[in-house]
């Protein structure tokens, strides 16, 4: 039975790649995904940095989330990783496990996701895997990314005294999870559409800080992608540096879809910041190459904010209200330590 | 839901982690798995080599396998796609999907089964991933190798004149999955005891063929792992080749267990050359080198067998019978085409 199931899966899995696949095979080092591996040229004087991230349906998407968007995620949710490296993608392997047949359409929509981003970020799929299961869909990812030799941001490496520093906004990923799964609470929030399906774009496309790479690379000495939530995020960060962290919680970026939603409902900020799927960058920055960060970030397009300062201790993340008092977290979003 | 699902999922992600993964990450470059990312050191001189295999749970291995066998099996399916590149394994990454939360003893017995291949293959796990979904358990392992380079032993390259080699023996793994399902097929193959466990330890822990990756390198035009059948493989060797092939029936290597078995069953042979899961490496060596493969690979303790010859052709591969007659598949293993 097994060795049916496997077989039946491995009819149609190299007409699958070689129509669906290979396309996004555009570098010679994937010989057309016609072989057992990817061979790849290392460029001298850089090291490699590997991230491997897996999204499950039900887990980390929904069922009935547009197929471009699956693709999109799946390879966003690594390149957020090898962002906060400040690594430059640079190849990607995709293991897909798929549930039953796909239709034709489903696939062509699915990979023109991973297309649309992977040109974005100037990479190509280099080899992987396809498989059939009996259970959900799952995408496993490996994207490899190259830095010059030493250079990588390390996510420990923060020093007190240093500038908490987070990109784009906070929030919106769960806003946007929210509506999906419960409609009508773009009533009560006052969304107009334009406003809901901006939040939900922001939960299925995640847009990774491809573009910060380097400035992270210049400018911080600690970085960590937020993809578990911002404050259990910026507590793992805290941890491995060996400090803790004081976060402002008026200084927190939110979109204004996200700033519309808070006020008609305060309690959802403490949500928006131990929720996940934000894919932004939480960065620590010494206080003298604070304005350097700012206007390098500022020419790369991409919006940041000075959130709090990180300070001695281990491992502490303190949120701090508009006075200047510290804010009881019901649901960390941290209780695995 | 999805959102609660995968917090459930990150609960123990990290103690887990620690506990049962960091050991395994024996490299400095690993950052004791606290990282967003792996960062490796490249070789000067040296391509990476890079595979991406995911088993899953009821396709690729049984339920009630061993939790050994399953660590050993995710990371050799791996290493021997490397192997067959002629590449030294250099790391590997992890990403674990589980159907719900593992207990220690399973944690512990399948660690161990990675941690037992990983020795003998000299590398070490460098990062990852750890998710809960609601399917069966799957594991993609992503391994990289290296080659000196412009030395990796393509898929294409074979050509007419060429030996055809295959390693070890074919069908162990075939006929170990039939005696797991149907455990009464002892009786009618009359095998003993220790030749039904040499058969299923040949399914649930092939044996990648690490050791003779310098040889392949050394003396293979052209190879592959025979994982989804002999048969089925050599003609994808030959397809991106543009060759045929002849495989005499009666050269392909058997063990004892087989032998016997086939002796009882003459049909099963058939069967046995275009199932799967045999991981052993198929090379086309030019004539004037299979003196140096052979002694090469007699000194590296891996038997091999010349099993035929690669001909002019497009892709069709011929299995002659003893009289040198074709024998006609019915069951191809190789219908993808």
């Amino acid at each position: 039975m097994a060795e049916d199931k496997k077989r039946e899966g491995r009819l149609d899995e190299f007409s699958l790649i070689a129509r669906y696949f290979a396309p996004l095979a555009t570098a010679p080092e994937a010989l057309g995904l016609r072989d057992d591996a990817a061979v790849i040229a290392l460029p001298a004087g850089q090291e490699l940095v590997i991230s491997c991230d897996t999204i499950v349906e039900g887990v980390h998407f929904l069922k009935d989330d547009p197929p471009e968007t699956i693709g999109h995620k799946a390879l966003a949710v690594n390149l957020s990783d090898l962002a906060a490296k400040g690594a430059r993608p640079y190849a990607y392997l995709l293991a897909l496990t798929l549930p039953n047949e796909p239709s034709a359409q489903w696939l062509e929509r699915f990979t023109a996701g991973l297309r649309t981003l992977q040109d974005e970020a100037g990479i190509a799929l280099v080899g992987g895997d396809t498989t059939r299961g009996p259970g959900p869909l799952s995408l496993t990812i490996t994207a490899l990314g190259l830095v010059p030799q030493g250079t990588s941001v390390p996510r420990r490496g923060a020093k007190a005294g240093d500038r908490l520093y987070v990109t784009g906004t906070i929030g919106d990923s769960y806003l946007g999870l929210r509506l999906l799964q419960q409609p009508d609470l773009a009533g009560a929030w006052t969304l107009n559409k334009e406003a809901v399906a901006f939040l939900v774009r922001r939960y299925q496309q995640p847009e990774p800080r491809v573009a910060l790479t380097t400035v992270i690379r210049n400018c911080a000495e600690s970085a960590i992608d937020v993809s578990d939530g911002l404050v259990g995020d910026v507590e793992k960060l805290c941890h491995v540096s060996h400090v803790s962290a004081e976060i402002e919680l008026e200084r927190i970026p939110l979109s204004a879809p996200a700033r519309k939603a808070v006020a008609k409902d305060r309690d959802l900020l403490e949500r928006m910041i131990v929720a996940g799927d934000d894919y932004e960058i939480a960065a620590a920055v010494p206080e003298v190459r604070g304005a350097k960060f700012e206007a390098e970030a500022a020419r790369a397009g991409v919006g940041i904010a000075a959130i709090g300062t990180i300070r001695a201790g281990e491992g502490d993340v303190t949120v701090l209200d508009r006075d200047g008092r510290p804010v009881t977290l019901t649901r960390k979003g941290f209780s695995h330590f």
